[in-house]
């Protein structure tokens, strides 16, 4: 039942849907992201990006066209092409890889060198029809904005590398968590747990790998995998001359580097933080039985940080108190908080909270006839749902402490 | 000549190339990217996030699945497209109009509103081969990250708005280019110059729009069209029941808004300003007629701002030397600056200077024995070939701040 909620919520407040189209003949599904789930993907894609690119060392990001690309002077694989127009790639690797020569030339073949990669795949496996109705909709789009990193190193510290990027690649899962043991690491098989989305599962050829999987109502989910793969996308290339892909570590000698795998999607981070992040709050009034429904987003990824909205007691509030809000809002958006100006909206205070906690909205500050008379304004918290009275003058400096406090914690870990 | 080497140094250096695909059964060319391109279009689409979504009011952005969504009702289309298995989208406009009932409802039929949209697409029109070498690798490829916005809001005011973002992007443009002047607003017919990249030109139908052009060797090309498309958005839609996309300015009655689009792609932004940054500087040895080529792109979207290099008297730099270079790359992280540290590569500062005029990186810092001995490292400037010594302890917090102050310069025009 709480499924169900949680399904009509994500659809109704514009998060995501599924829309049904033909993909290669077939009927599939596609993830579309309405004005709310686009903000999240954009605010998980730079949390990713942020980790990954801009503070590890060495990491150069490629991004290939969305479609599988040809080459034309193979006639078999034109044929194929010029019947089935054009395809989606269904993964990042090959675009990674081809860059590989490009990025060792840069880094004058000093390794350990990493290469970076977002972009759209499709997969065309679909979601068995006895699966619960919630994870069908998590889960049933054929479409995944996938996160690749491969990083390219020395054979004999392989195994501390993995564990670097496990260790790393976890936190990252747990830190926008509200229940962050909800997320484990295993080495098992992935034969007793689903595949993971956007991912092929196809044999892993005995290569170690460690699975992140999220704890889910209805069972473990894997949402990124960290494999080591070897040097099997060498040789995979089929190509004689390996000792053009060698590199070098500092102060040692030129070898064929293993790789490591990172592989996740924007559609797995969404499900897994979307899901640890619902519930279910009984309303205040306690002869009823009815619940409101709150999405506790980390501030780090929620679609908006704080939101402005007017509580007047005449039915039209002034023209000070709409300039009032535009100010705020000027104010949030210069000190880097994303803010959703809901002055002109109207309703009531409790209606604006009921939305906002919906919308995973952390603070909704409300200016009233005291903020023009006394500059007090009021700010109501998402999960305490305590409302606090500050200065005016205070409460940007207060709530852009307050929403960056959480991330710095849990950095300092 | 100037065209060939700017061309060989795109390709060379990891900007971008072209590759040959099969495309609904004809040959056409795709651009791909490389690590350094990569992370120039980040930027680029970074900094147009930020103005156009971050900074303005009541933009929701929408993100739709790459591949043409198709009503499988509809049986017509149905069997075109079991036909030609899937298309992309040739822009951006059906994704955002397709979102407008659920954004007027999100701000509770408020208006002004805008819809932002950032997506690949693709353009099966193909450059003739009578034109310019470099122009026919610069907008050679079919496929395009378009970057659209819709502002939606009362016709009464819509001649002010269209000015609005004329004015917006225009200095957009300007504030990462060399040469400003180079970048024009025009309201001709785009009959006499070229079709912007990455959209279609069908006819205009009168209304009112603006091209933003760029002066490129060969003649102006349309980089960026910002125009009024009226209420055409909703009457295209063919549905009856145009009430409901009605909505209401602050203290005004309701009404069908009226639309303005801001319409360009990274693509035409890459062009601009990769041919914008380049030059070719006469070696310091005055016998021989050899230049050097230097891209000098604004740091802000430059793909690394600082690189670090060693100039080691002996051969085998100390560990030591390692040491204060792998500190200083993470003090300019912790720092925001993009940082490529290049200790392991070795050669000559010259060597390290060359290339890195080549990757447009602004300031490349020294560490040799000196800095070691006395603490004093060496910064040597992209556009001035200035080298400057200073104290290690200030490097970060000078180089950050020279890196910051031209944005802010000219956000304060």
């Amino acid at each position: 039942m709480a499924g169900t909620n949680f399904v009509n919520l994500i659809k109704t407040r514009g998060f995501f849907d599924l829309i049904k189209i033909i993909y290669k003949g077939q009927e599939c599904f596609m993830f579309d992201y309405g004005p709310l789930g686009s903000r999240f993907r954009q605010n998980v894609q730079k949390h990713w990006w942020d980790l990954m690119v801009h503070q590890q060392q060495n990491v150069f990001p490629v991004e290939s066209p969305a479609l599988k690309s040809v080459n034309i002077m193979n006639h078999r694989q034109e044929e194929t092409i010029s019947q089935n127009s054009i395809f989606l790639r269904e993964t990042l690797q090959q675009d990674c890889i081809s860059k590989y020569l490009q990025i060792l030339k840069l880094t004058n073949n000093k390794l350990p060198i990493s290469v970076a990669s977002v972009g759209a795949c499709i997969l065309s496996s679909a979601i068995h029809s006895d699966q619960p109705q919630e994870r069908q909709f998590l889960f049933g789009g054929s479409n995944r904005t996938c996160l690749l990193l491969q990083n390219y190193t020395s054979p004999s510290n392989i195994n501390t590398t993995l564990d670097f990027w496990v260790q790393l690649r976890l936190s990252w899962w747990k830190k926008f968590s509200n229940i962050p043991g909800n997320f484990s690491v295993t080495s098992k098989t992935l034969n007793d747990i689903h595949p993971p989305p956007g991912h092929a599962t196809s044999g892993h050829n005995n290569q170690t790998y460690r699975a992140i999987a999220y704890q889910f109502p209805w069972g473990p989910e894997v949402v990124e995998e960290v494999k080591n793969v070897g040097d099997k996308v060498f040789r995979d290339l089929q190509n004689d001359e390996l000792e053009k892909y060698m590199g070098q570590m500092f102060g040692k000698t030129a070898c064929l580097p293993h790789c490591i795998e990172c592989e996740t999607s924007i559609e797995a981070a969404t499900a897994a933080w979307l899901v640890d992040s619902y519930y279910e709050r009984p309303t205040s009034k306690t002869a009823d039985r009815k619940h409101n429904m709150v999405l506790k987003l980390h501030p780090q990824i929620a679609p908006f940080q704080v939101a402005i909205a007017i509580n007047s007691a005449s039915k039209a509030p002034s023209h000070e108190m709409h300039h009032v809000c535009s100010h705020l809002e000027r104010e949030f958006k210069a000190a880097g908080v994303t803010c959703f100006n809901t002055s002109e909206h109207g309703s009531s205070p409790e209606a604006h909270f009921r939305r906002n906690d919906q919308l995973g909205i952390p603070y909704t500050v409300i200016v009233n006839e005291n903020t023009m008379n006394e500059g007090l304004i009021h700010t109501r918290h998402r999960d305490t749902q305590i409302q606090s009275p500050s200065a005016i003058t205070e409460i940007v400096g207060l709530l852009t402490q307050s929403l960056r406090t959480p991330l710095e914690d849990q950095n300092t870990n």
